[in-house]
């Protein structure tokens, strides 16, 4: 493997001093970018493009080809791993993903598969395989998976839902069989992220889109415990180096101080709370990833530049913070808006990291 | 006016003693109840149902037959007020309300109209005042209106949104023009809300579904600061009793001191805070309203009183708490499950509201 040039996306995960915030984009490759577009088209559906490596990798790197960034994040889907298990995914047109078999009682449960990350998911280590021999040491490699909750709600109403009906009544009514449920996603996703560590992936991200539609005490109980219980297992060292581990919540703002003790290096926030309260609620206990307001992306680049520099300020000295939005990119976002965050956090970001700051 | 025979709900928003939790339901007049449905289906079309004061008391008074709660709310709609303004409401079959003459420039703005309630929007008015001689002093009745922030969301989209582009886009690069658009609906409402008070409404509540899609800066620039403005011009005394002001920003938990300096006798939350929390942080300045998980009631009765039981718990002895669901009850609920909450409520609730308690 190529020595890593830049290191500091990895470095700011673990508090240790940068000479400028590093900055990446939730959803970064994706519909937003035209290139996306045509490589998408080539590929037939979004399920095609997931499961083809060279594609996966072409879109995974389009970003960075176009802006400054500080890392790449693989290009895939969070409900690989529930169609690794047996579920059947498949996108009707317009109508988002659907499971042609939904997890909805105690024989499902039980008849749930074991994906070996290898042999039912090549398709994505293939690519993380790849992406680092294309990435070639210019900026690490981002892995990631959805969290237990949230790859359960999908499992369990068998596609989107608004109302949460099927999964909040089998999480109020049949807790045990819920959480026999979560137990056998977790052991699934501890597989596939250790083997795309194993695979090359630097650092790696868990998405709870769904963690925030709970109370504070079932967000412990089932989704917060199930993130914690992946990180204990996960390969922390490789390649000579620490991978860290990122936790976003969705709306998770009110219980950090419950995320930064699951044993994470970082917490990616939204943008209902402030950098410098949540750095205060948090401390030197874990890093931040954010926390731009998506939509601020439509408005004008003084605007933009006037955002940034605020978050920036509001962070303030020392390292520990890495600039993202705090939701992925919206797909009808102008790109050349995208650049002027980019280099707005290269522009302003520096006087924060000069010596004498921890 | 008939004397007022429970004013549990109306003494309890002031934190004066009760002989139990008073409780009532968001969205309780709606499509889960038969009834409803049926009433509706004569109606022709939702805003048939909206319009027609004959037949918005009677979806107003249908909860009441079924259960015993504690407040009625006026049925109405939040977009009323942005018709009346000269919008142009209309819904599409299947797709939410929508504008014909969406404002997004300075000519609409100034375009406006300034409705006069009871020549505008009589037909609410009318309502309010047949419900009052329908209900008869049985329980107190609750009028309301959207949070200009939240108007202003459908106003500028020309709908519903999911990325509030338009809107963001007004608000971040002509926050000049998204102020005096907030202001000319803060008139609207006020005096809206003022004209239900003078037609029998005993206390009004304010929603604010999408402040919390906000920053907590802009929240409390361009949502909160105006229905602080709204609370601030309001009649507060009324038939010789107090009218007390709920605020409910969806979401907003975060910022539940900010809004308890509103001036607001209320604040409704949602179900990712616990009342106990909500309450240490507020303390005495305002009463709270809410917040079981809406989806609670896909649970079996048994779950239900135990997740009631948990909310009284939280929230703990003495008067300031209105028993609520912390969002519209689920169209897809059976109103069964409903009453067992509601009588959960009764049941569970005296205790801690002995002699002794303050």
């Amino acid at each position: 493997m190529s020595e890593l040039q830049n290191d500091r996306f990895l470095r700011a995960l673990m508090r240790q001093p940068v000479d400028r915030t590093p900055v990446w984009m939730m959803r970064q490759a994706g519909r937003y970018l035209p290139e996306y577009r045509a490589t998408r088209a080539r590929a037939g559906s979004f399920m095609g493009l997931c499961t083809h490596p060279g594609l996966a990798c072409e879109v995974t790197l389009q970003p960075l080809e176009r802006f400054p960034i500080d890392a790449a994040i693989l290009f895939s889907d969070i409900l690989t791993v529930p169609d690794a298990m047996g579920l059947g995914l498949y996108f009707a047109e317009g109508e988002g993903p659907r499971f042609e078999r939904p997890v909805q009682d105690e024989a499902a449960v039980t008849a749930l598969g074991t994906p070996d990350p290898e042999e039912d998911l090549g398709y994505v280590m293939e690519a993380v395989r790849l992406i680092r021999r294309e990435l070639d040491g210019r900026v690490p490699l981002i892995g990631f998976s959805g969290s237990p909750w949230t790859l359960a709600t999908y499992m369990v109403e068998g596609g989107g839902t608004k109302n949460f009906a099927r999964v909040k009544g089998m999480m109020f009514d049949r807790p045990d069989l819920m959480h026999r449920l979560l137990e056998r996603v977790t052991g699934a996703v501890s597989a596939y992220l250790n083997a795309q560590i194993a695979a090359g992936a630097q650092a790696v991200m868990i998405f709870d889109t769904w963690g925030g539609v709970l109370t504070p005490r079932d967000y412990a109980a089932f989704s917060l415990a199930y993130m914690a219980r992946i990180v204990q297992g996960l390969t922390r060292e490789h390649e000579g180096r620490r991978v860290p581990v990122i936790l976003f919540t969705k709306g998770g703002g009110q219980w950090l101080e419950a995320m930064a003790g699951s044993g994470c290096d970082a917490i990616g926030i939204d943008w209902t709370l402030t950098l410098g309260e949540a750095r205060g609620r948090v401390g030197d206990r874990v890093a931040l990833q954010g926390n731009l307001d998506p939509s601020i992306l439509y408005a004008s680049p003084a605007r933009i530049r006037e955002e940034v520099a605020r978050a920036l300020a509001s962070f303030g000295p020392g390292s520990g913070h890495v600039f993202n939005l705090g939701h992925g990119i919206h797909p009808d976002v102008d790109p050349d808006r995208a650049a002027v965050m980019i280099e707005a956090v290269h522009e302003f970001s520096r006087p924060y990291h000069e010596t004498g700051h921890r």
